[in-house]
């Protein structure tokens, strides 16, 4: 359904409100898609017998669908491809806020909950898809470059796909001058930023050297934001498809 | 209790032992430690009604113990508060790891899952006490150089701590040397080193473009690494409540 602005957006239910400061809260597409793009690495949350679990995973995203996989022997894939229900949360850490009492210290961040339940792609040419997907996804055209999955391999894998059934999003962004400082005190205040980059490449010996060169590593050039090159690899490899 | 090497160790159960390569495994407190000491968001799993939820919040460790807060509307607190049973999952990103095969394709990280159940801690001085570790434990030395909280400002968090029962550590950390590249195909592979560092300070207003000097934030010096920033700033906290 659409927000109040016409645009696509999630409807929160009890379980997706934001209670807490829900001023810095937006359940509309295009905010929970921007944080889900920008990222890699998911935190999984699932229940056994009553015991929550929470592990971290790598994910892609297609529309409204989210993809992760593992080992066929994962517990919590396999847990989670019953239909169990799922809490997937995305989130980043951009900076420290420094203030000059306990209580004004925090952080900035950006983070996404998304709710649903999965189900396992059981269908191996949707899976070998899939998979070829999430490669393209990270490093667009990069799967025509390497020798093609097998069977075999390919059966050792499980592969999860959620629907997002809700999601929010909620992030803090401040630049220090949002900041009071408290007068008669003399602790420096302000904000430091955390920034997750690209290191220098580490070819592997068959490389000799060689960094990499190649269109679909080129968002992951070394001083790179991951957030902002996992934005633009996203974007190359839906230009891509269009294209294909 | 103590690990095959006499070293002090979580004991694992079903809960915590790591099914999917073992070999990438730990249980002993000091590498379980050390991933937390270096880590500031944990990922918190929680039940409510049978749903999973997994909210990212600020954490910090005294001994065997974590400790976390919020606002005291927060549905989160209240959930972990009442001593249900909880999974807080701190991860590290640390590269791409990018093969000549889908299958290969993985990632560098460093993880700790730890169990247990929290409980909400009520008493006002153990609480204000507890609130100033953390910033000590961040900035130390910093606590003595701000304004004291008040008690309306203490009223206003939830605070709680949970004894980590079981927990285990996971990493897997490779520089490409180790990667075997597929013959015959010419893709680029290797590793793609992710790094999190401090970034140029943001100073509130008040501060007049005042870069940060004093010692309780030299660790996050501009260009520093977050986890040994963090690390670093850990072990000053500690050698000050030494000395105190």
């Amino acid at each position: 359904m659409d927000d109040a602005t016409g645009h696509p957006a999630f409807s929160p239910t009890e379980r997706s409100r934001v209670r807490r400061r829900p001023q810095r809260a937006r359940y509309d597409e295009a905010a929970v898609f921007e944080v889900l793009d920008a990222g890699l690495m998911a935190h999984v949350g699932y229940v056994i017998d009553g015991q929550p679990f929470v592990t971290p995973t790598a994910y892609w995203r297609e529309g409204r669908r989210l993809y992760w996989h593992g080992a066929a022997a994962s517990r919590m894939l396999r847990v989670v491809g019953e239909g169990a229900p799922v809490c997937v949360t995305v989130s980043f850490l951009d900076g420290l806020i420094v203030g000059r009492t306990g209580i004004t210290h925090s952080l900035n961040y950006r983070s996404v909950m998304a709710f649903g339940r999965a189900r396992i792609v059981e269908d191996a040419e949707a899976k070998r898809a899939a998979m070829d997907a999430f490669i393209d996804r990270l490093y667009a055209g990069r799967p025509l470059k390497l020798r093609p999955t097998t069977d075999e391999e390919l059966a050792r894998i499980v592969l999860v796909e959620m629907e997002i059934e809700e999601a929010s999003a909620k992030t803090r962004r401040s630049d220090g001058s949002d900041l009071v400082a408290e007068e008669g005190w003399a602790a420096w205040c302000g904000v430091l930023p955390v920034e997750t980059r690209i290191g220098a490449p580490l070819p592997a010996p068959a490389m000799a050297g060689e960094r990499p060169a190649s269109a679909d590593l080129a968002p992951y050039a070394e001083g790179a934001p991951l957030d902002a090159a996992l934005a633009e690899a996203s974007r190359a490899a839906a230009s891509g498809r269009l294209e294909a």
